[in-house]
């Protein structure tokens, strides 16, 4: 008998999901963060604890992996090279067909059909499918791209407080509420930008959503700004083809909110999440291997 | 019979002055770039070699230099500790005063006097002077700051261009121009942006100055943002006590041509340049050692 393994590795956790020939559910697992980022050898081990606690959960033997058609959704994927370290150290599967998490989620929102996904959370991405074709527009990585992102949203509240502290600005509840993050000293902010990623600027943006929510001004245009330019990402994948859009991501209930409702109108709520969308892809007819990019 | 050293060491070259009691320059000498943040060994040497190269061209021997009253500006002045390291590898000065090479340019552009310059170059920075009251406003560093600078203005180039070939804004001979400086491949772009410093992002700047010129509209949009930006840290020195204010630093013609007329009208061109500030940094009176962080 055939069994379906859906893998989404993402950025925060890695998600398994084990199911029949009939779709149904057999059993789950997860585990940690799980981007290529990382290396390949903390991937693999997070891929194959999570698979290995779904096979338990169904009450099978971790032999029964290679009989299952598996299909791995792989943050940090695109970085080139990355990959052929990862394939010898994932568990033998009796086929496997890897891609993004991105591609994984927009295979999740749509149940497989054509359509499009923006991806906000630390960074930002648009995908979409339509028929055969494939594309992508931003996530390209911060601070080059990735507008409307949680580390974008970061990065701007930054920028305010300093604005703020030196004169340039008035302040406000928004950027004293900044500075005392950083312990109301702005040399301690130059210091922690010497090695701030996406991630630390990211860790900001709950401040902003807060801030925005209770009215100030500086914190309610950086998230308009987060809206318009999300939301041009949203008209462009379907411009470009998609017949339907979703938001996802960590980010996405808050951006959305600060849309202008035609906007949100256009926006359908998504079918499933990427470990769904694992599944469909472990489900797909055709050959081994990388299928997206 | 007293000399004076004036030593403006900036981050793309050094330049020192020597001149006697009754402000006659002697001679004067060159090195290369200057900035603490390539170290303090390299920063000494250059600093040294261009004193000596002053003390040769005013015919004397470098045994006068511990007859000099010297005063240094120093670029990356401000980065913590890196000055302790400096100080025991200069050459034996008679008296020494140290500061950064903004607050010299400063003390050049008003010839000592009150007043207040903003210096817009890889980065951006702003400082005045009211008496005894220095101040400073932005200068905290790419990307959290430095709105309006080399860094700044590239860095919008590389968002537009991205955007520009996902077909989320329109095309221009600017985002061309753009892509074709990274060989017409996103892939490269990102690559570059892993290890790119302010000065790589700087180094689009004249792309877009360049379309800027020509009508442009996004080179014409980023040039007019960075005149809004510059203008606003003009008019943050004066509402805080400068009573004039000058625009020095490779991009400050350029950022001035795109400011609204009135403001435009509100620069005073600068007195001198900085090794002539280092000279009147020198024949101050006062104690030896850091008088300006």
């Amino acid at each position: 008998m055939q069994h379906f393994l859906g893998v989404d590795a993402g950025g925060t956790k890695c998600r398994a999901r084990l199911v029949d020939v009939y779709g149904q559910t057999l059993g789950e697992g997860v585990a940690g963060p799980s981007n290529l980022r990382f290396g390949a050898i903390a991937v693999a081990s997070q891929i194959t604890t999570a698979c290995l606690a779904a096979v338990a959960a169904a009450g099978l033997d971790a032999t029964i992996l290679s009989q299952c058609q598996a299909g791995l959704g792989i943050a940090g994927f695109s970085r080139a090279g990355n990959l052929d370290d990862l394939l010898p150290l994932l568990p033998e599967f009796g086929s496997v067909k890897i891609t993004s998490d991105g591609y994984v989620a927009l295979l999740g929102a749509h149940s497989g059909s054509d359509g499009g996904v923006i991806i906000v959370g630390t960074g930002s991405i648009g995908l979409g499918q339509r028929g055969a074709n494939l594309f992508r527009v931003g996530g390209y990585g911060f601070p080059i791209s990735d507008q409307g992102s949680g580390a974008d949203i970061g990065l701007s509240a930054v920028r305010l407080m300093l604005q703020a502290h030196d004169g340039l600005i008035a302040r406000t509840p928004l950027t004293d509420a900044v500075m005392d993050s950083f312990g109301g000293a702005p040399a301690q902010v130059i210091q922690w930008m010497d090695t701030a990623t996406p991630t630390h600027y990211a860790t900001l943006a709950p401040l902003v959503t807060q801030q925005a929510s209770r009215g100030d001004p500086l914190a309610r245009s950086i998230m308009l700004k987060a809206a318009v330019e999300v939301g041009r990402m949203v008209e462009t994948v379907m411009a470009r083809g998609a017949p339907v859009c979703s938001l996802l991501g960590g980010l996405s209930q808050e951006v959305q909110g600060w849309m202008s409702s035609d906007l949100r109108q256009r926006l359908k709520p998504p079918d499933g999440d990427g470990v769904q969308g694992a599944v469909l892809l472990a489900q797909k007819a055709g050959p081994n291997g990388v299928i997206f990019g």
